[in-house]
């Protein structure tokens, strides 16, 4: 959840909220730097990993907060510096340390409430050795009657899990698909 | 171009660029109140709105800096307490005050230099009455040959732009594509 400012990044001086000429909505403004400051909705990207012999598909279980002990898809904040792409591909090595072939992206999902968009590529692991990295207690393989739907931590790796699944088992291709989290 | 902080927004103390424990880059650290303020890639959302009717794409002769007085499809940053389609469908109603019918999202641009993320909605206009706004100096359709390729605003408006009119040439669907743009 982004935090508001009550200080000035530029000059450490108090900024107020208010709306700015020839704009609709409240910024943090600093009249001692006359500066605005804006706050946008953030990027999470992470992957839906597959060993393809099997169907199974890749948790992790977290080993930080928010959600300690519950599973996950790899996935975490877009870096400056890097794309989309990139991001989930470095997510992945961090979290589950799966070597994986990235596919097309597969959902997009937005959380307003916490001013964040979810986007999951599908991928292939191309092993299964993983090597969880700190922020991981385990990463394992998963068939879809083994998924822990009550342990899971996010509305967004359920929602990318619940749809593969349904275009899965309906033998249809993996569209991108859109949503709305409550 | 995101900037760097100089103070702490929380405290207004300077901060200090290094790397966390538990981190590997640099954040902007505030040791007076102890926190870490993170800057992450944000989103500009727009459309590609088509009169069906005869195929024309509707594009905006932008009113501000920067790129003032070049063509671009209406688009603009993504705002807390929005989704992406929302963002984009805003976006052109502020830029062109055009009516339109959202389609799929067609275009996922990372532009990794200015750490954005560019995402275009295709969209169906309702009518061809256009009322631009303070950001734009006209707004107007466009057959493909009519198309002013030399004075496009920006390239993710021209990527997206080429792939359509390609897309449609060739009889494809329009699917969503990805590219990086350097």
């Amino acid at each position: 959840m982004l935090t508001r400012f009550k200080h000035c990044p530029n000059c450490g001086a108090a900024v107020v909220y208010e709306v700015p000429a020839d704009d609709n909505r409240e910024r943090a403004v600093c009249h001692a730097c006359e500066t605005i400051h804006y706050q946008n909705p953030i990027n999470v990207v992470g992957t839906l990993p597959v060993w393809e012999e099997d169907g199974r598909v890749l948790l992790c279980r977290r080993a930080i907060l928010p959600r300690h002990g519950l599973w996950t898809l790899p996935a975490g904040f877009l870096e400056l510096g890097e794309t989309a792409a990139q991001g989930a591909l470095r997510e992945t090595h961090e979290e589950a340390g799966a070597q994986i072939e990235l596919q097309p992206l597969y959902s997009l999902l937005n959380v307003v409430k916490v001013g964040q968009i979810h986007l999951f590529y599908r991928a292939r692991l191309l092993s299964t050795h993983f090597e969880p990295g700190p922020e991981s207690l385990e990463a394992r393989l998963f068939t879809e009657a083994e998924i822990p739907w009550d342990e899971i931590a996010f509305k967004t790796t359920r929602e990318t899990l619940a749809r593969y699944f349904e275009d899965r088992r309906a033998g249809r291709p993996f569209e991108m698909f859109s949503a709305d989290i409550a």
